[in-house]
This record gives C-alpha cells, structure tokens and sequence, in this order.
C-alpha cells in the first residue's frame, strides 16, 4: 500500500451560477485541479463524481467534455457526503494501487436543476414520504431544531450559544472569496431572521446554492516524481453507516465512532489536529462534533465556542472557510471544497484566515440516511 | 493482488412490485445473495448500490434494514450501468485487498418512483434538454431508431432481421421465471406491434419494471475458506468512458475496446467465451455488440441472429435469460441480474435454458452519457 496525496485542488465560488449548467462547473473545477497538480486531463485514469439528483451520469458529461481519453467515471450519490465519498474512493483507489491519478470532484446546481425524483402517489415510497412529512421529520424542522431544543434541555444551553457558531463561521467566510455569505453577522441579527423551524432562525441553517470542486489523488511517488510540496498525504480514511436509536440516524454517536477509526488509521489523536472542517448545516452540529471528534468532553461544545476556542486564532479552528453555514452546501461539492480549504491551509496558501502553521487537517462529512466519512490530511 | 470470486447472487422477478418500495426490494436481494454465499450480513465490509434517481442514499437505507454493522456504503447512478459499475467497484476492491467480502447490489422501480429530477424552466439545463427534445435525439426515437435506419442502409438489413433478437430473447425468457416478459412472440406479431419509434415498434424495446440483485464479492483464500464450488473468478473488469462523434456517444466503438481491453486482461479472446450478456434495450443493440465483441464481422450481425448464433443451442448463446427486452431493465440491478445469470449459468443451475459446458461468460452493458463496462467470468 502506498499513501495517497493531494497534488491539486480547484473549486469555483459557491453561490448562484444560473447561466451556466452543471457540467459547466465541473470542468472548471476539474481544470483548476489538474492545473494546480501540474497535470493534463490525459493523466487521469479514473475519476469520481459526487452529484445528489444532478440527472443522469453528469460526471461522465464532464469527462467527455474535458477529452475522451475512455477512463472509467463513477457518478456517486451520498447525499450531503457525494463529495467526500468520491475523495474516499479516489485515494483508496491510489492507495490500493488500482491507478496512480485519480480525480475527484462533486458538483451541485440547487438552484436551478436539483432534484431527487418523487414518488409517484399511493405509492409506498409516497406514504413513507407523507407519514415523514406529518410527523415533521425533514431536516431541518423535525430533525436539527430537535437536536438543539434536546440540548438545551440537556445542557442548559441558550439559542444565542449556537448562535455563536454563525457568527463565527460568518466570520471566517468574510475572508474567503470563495464563499456563498461574506457578510458578518451579529448574536442579535440571527435572533431576529426570519423562524426556519423554531428554535432555528435562516442563519442558523445552511444556504442552498450551487458551486464544484475537486481534487487530484496521486500515488506518493507520483508526487515526489511531480515535485510536489508541500507533500499533503491522507493518513486516513474513514467511512461508517450511521447509528439509528428509534429514529433517525445518530450523527454524534457514528460521528464518534468514525473518528476513533480514523485517528487510528494515522496514529494520531485529537491534540494533534490543528484544523477541522465539520457538516455544519446548522449550528448545533459544530458543537456536537467538536465534543465527538474528541476536542472537549459532552456537554461543554458550547463553551468551545463561546470562548472562541472554535475560531481561526483559538485552540482548534473550525470551519476556517466559513462551514456549510457560509462558505455554503450544494451537497455534491461540499466535501471536496472541505479539501480544497483544508489544502490550502496545510500550503499556508490562506491568507488573512490561515492557521498559523497548520501540519494537520481533519475533514469531516455526514449524509441524510447515515453516511460519515473522517479523513485526515498531513504536511511534513 | 488477489482475484475476486462471486461467492453468492440472489435476485427478484423483474416486474411490478408496487406494494413494496424500493428498499424492501434491495434487502430480499441482498439477503438472497447472502445465503446463496453462506455469508451473513455482519461479514460484508463494503456495499456498493446502483440505482438511478431513486432518492438520496437507498443503499444506505438497505444496509440500515439489514443490520446496522456500520460498512461503508457507497451509491452509484451510472444509468445503464449502475448495477455493473457497483460490480466492478465491489470486485476491485476486493482485488485490490482493502477488504475480503463485499456486496454489490442493484435496485430500480421504475413503475412509480423513478425520476432524475428535472430541470427548472430557464436554466441552461433547461434549455439543453429542450434542444434534444426538439431534435428527438432521446432513446428510443431519435436515436436507437436511428442507429437501427442506419444499419438498414449500410448493409441491406430488415426490420424483420432485428425482430427476430426479440423472438429469440423472449423465447429465453420464457424458461426464466424472473423474467418480467415469459411470453413468445412471433416476426409478425412485433411488425403488427404498437409503434414507439419507426421502425421500432414495442417489442424492439425494452419494458420499464421494477427489480433487485445483487452479488456477494469475496477474495479467492476466502472463497476456498467458504467452500464455494464451483469457484466462478472475474477474470477481467474493464470501463471505458464512450466515444463521442458528433454527435451521442458511440456505444458499437466504446464497446470494441472495452472488450479489447477486457480480453487482454483475461488472457482469453472470443473463441473462449462460451455465453454473452449484453445491453440489449433494442434490438439493433445485440447485432452491433455481437460484432463488436469479436463474435462475427462487421455486417454480419444479422446473419449471426438469422443461423441461430445467438440463440441457447447456437455457437454464441446471447442474453440467456431474456436480456433487457424481456427479463427486463430497471436500471439500477440490470447489470447485476446479467452477473446472476451468468453465475447460475457457470454453475449449470440454469435448467431448460442451460448452456451446455458453459465454463465462460461475458457481461457487456453500456449506460446513457458513454459508459461501457466488461466483465469476464470464468468457472475452473
């Protein structure tokens, strides 16, 4: 087994991309990549996709529109993790030594062509659906204001703690240009926007928007023979179906059990990560996946926070780029532009939002119906 | 690297299956695979499931009815060719050592809940899908019919000739008790049929219909482990992106060097393989792969059909089980229920539809978009 390593990155600005179509983004973002490692689109031999409803095969529209050099091309619907699984796939790939380049990308267009299909009426598929609906079980009424009131009530917690972690991503995002929300905002400008699903105001909650990255996965030695430095390698991988408890899937716990692989796939722990990206769609996550990653015990995620131990500057930067929350979610995309910022940080390529000598990133990615996927990315 | 061997298969009647939704499907399949293999849910590690606009992450919501182990699950929307492509990820996976057991399933219920998601009026997906429409260049019109004109000018062929791959296949079928069309049909009768797309009438076409199936991958030391006789290897996997020549991709090209490719990673070539699984959605399909794969020269297709080639009995047995124009196509498990015939086939389990001697098989299958996948299986 050889190491997988990050030789490019690209992504394309989050936000809304209306006149141009899906396959559009992508081969702008595969381009940047390629770019980035010093590479053709002839060096690629398989590429991964990471779409949710984006129409049939649209990773293999891009590939053909980027030159028919034949590799295989795989369209992969993880929902919210598409993109962190193609990352998953691409590296393994290379690791396991099946090829020596490998593409991922994930693209998404929400604002125009998403959709993931519906069911037909009276259909069975259409009663669960309904009986879903009734019972308010969709993100993020059912599900994710639930998990906030559940911690208030458990912890003690105010609305304006969770807050913070708007405020915060907000923040970092008022610093990357590639992020869908630049603007910064206040505990008292969330408290008054528009109710989503009580307790959770808009800000509470990720944007909807479209945008495509990707990344280039070569072998350890292709890089070296590529002269590629930093050399950024994935000293991990972890991948594991969610944990359901009389409901829907337990994030936290399965987000718990993911990391723990995670951390011992590359024979690190949580004093050793300088920064984390998190699913943060909505603000209670960070808080819980900061205690799950293993950065404080139960209970205390909000302090984290409050003390801004979370922010670029604090003791572990979460979501330097501005999360889900700002730098935004087409869901295909995401985990690769997780990677693109995680990259770009382990280079110091990241401005007035780098953390100060960052060796070690950990990125971390849960999908609707149980999906999460850790990895972690080290500089020498 | 070690060779994958199919330990077990399992699959439903393609059909109607409107009481059921799509994940009960997927966890008979599954189950039916499993105990074919002698294996239980807990010892699979990796599950791949194809499946085409059916909602976000159906194969985790399968794995999460089977037992909650935790594997990663990954879903795969190649078109056509989600069930092979989950195959192929499955068998290299295990060929490549990251894991010993994994599961390729396929799902499809295209009677009521399939849907890609449409494009929002507007958008340049929009107005993409309005010019093809336009044009007609969608299938079956504008273009296996045109591809079926095309073939009647260049070589003199029939209408008559095409039908009779229909004739045969449904004859096929109808041993196949999973088949969704058992029923025989004459030359005259499909002339006399309802017109889809001239010269296409409906039984030129393949049906829509629901189904699952799915294969049990294990690494050659674990099969002897698991006793499984006959021990059936996959021989060669090969994925070639399609081949676009002004105008949809070339699917008779791509195919003849797919299974170039697949030839020379077997070591084998035409002469050895004993039955054919293709992508036969139109009957103009099965006389251009037949000569693609190495089976006849080009315009000499019809003939092979015409002498009986392709029929069970024949010098080249195609689409033993009725292929997609009457065990039928719901997308997703197509790929996989061909791997199931092919298996049962090498084991001779095939009853009045048994290929005598039948030591190797191929699988062909192409998807909308320009994937073309291979496989070689092979019996001691």
């Amino acid at each position: 087994m050889t190491k997988a390593a990050v030789a490019g990155v690209g992504m394309l600005p989050f936000g809304r991309h209306r006149d141009r179509t899906l396959s559009d983004l992508g081969v702008e973002a595969v381009l940047a990549a390629l770019s980035d490692a010093g590479l053709a689109w002839r060096d690629v031999q398989l590429m991964y996709c990471g779409v949710v409803g984006g129409g049939m095969t649209p990773g293999t529209g891009i590939g053909a529109q980027l030159g028919q050099t034949g590799l295989p091309i795989i369209n992969i619907d993880n929902a919210s993790a598409s993109g962190s699984s193609a990352f998953r796939e691409a590296s393994l790939a290379v690791a396991s030594g099946r090829v020596d380049v490998a593409a991922a990308i994930g693209v998404g267009k929400l604002s125009q062509s998403f959709g993931g299909g519906s069911a037909r009426p009276g259909s069975p598929e259409a009663r669960e659906g309904n009986i879903r609906r009734m019972q308010g079980v969709m993100p993020p009424a059912g599900y994710f204001a639930m998990r906030t009131r559940r911690r208030m009530h458990d912890f003690g917690s105010t609305i304006e703690q969770f807050a913070l972690v708007s405020v915060k991503n907000h923040k970092h995002a008022s610093h990357n240009p590639f992020a869908q929300l630049q603007n910064e905002l206040t505990v008292e400008e969330i408290a008054h926007a528009r109710m989503i699903a009580d307790p959770l105001t808009v800000p509470h909650c990720c944007p909807m928007g479209d945008g495509a990255a990707a990344a280039v996965v070569v072998s350890e030695e292709r890089a070296r023979q590529l002269g590629v430095r930093p050399l950024i390698t994935v000293e991990a991988s972890a991948f594991r179906s969610g944990i359901y408890e009389n409901g829907p899937p337990s994030e936290a716990e399965t987000t718990h059990l993911t990391a723990q692989e995670a951390y011992a796939q590359a024979g690190l722990g949580p004093d050793d990560i300088d920064l984390v990206q998190v699913h943060d769609a909505f603000t209670v996550e960070e808080i819980e996946y900061c205690e799950q990653l293993g950065f404080c015990e139960v209970g205390e995620g909000e302090r984290m926070v409050e003390n801004g131990d979370t922010a670029i500057g604090g003791r572990i930067p979460f979501s330097t780029d501005g999360g889900l929350l700002a730098r935004g979610h087409p869901l295909g995309p995401t985990g690769l532009a997780q990677v693109w910022e995680t990259v770009q940080q382990l280079r110091g390529l990241s401005g007035p939002r780098q953390v100060a000598g960052a060796r070690v990133g950990l990125v971390h990615m849960v999908g609707v119906g149980g999906v999460c996927i850790v990895h972690i990315l080290k500089r020498p």
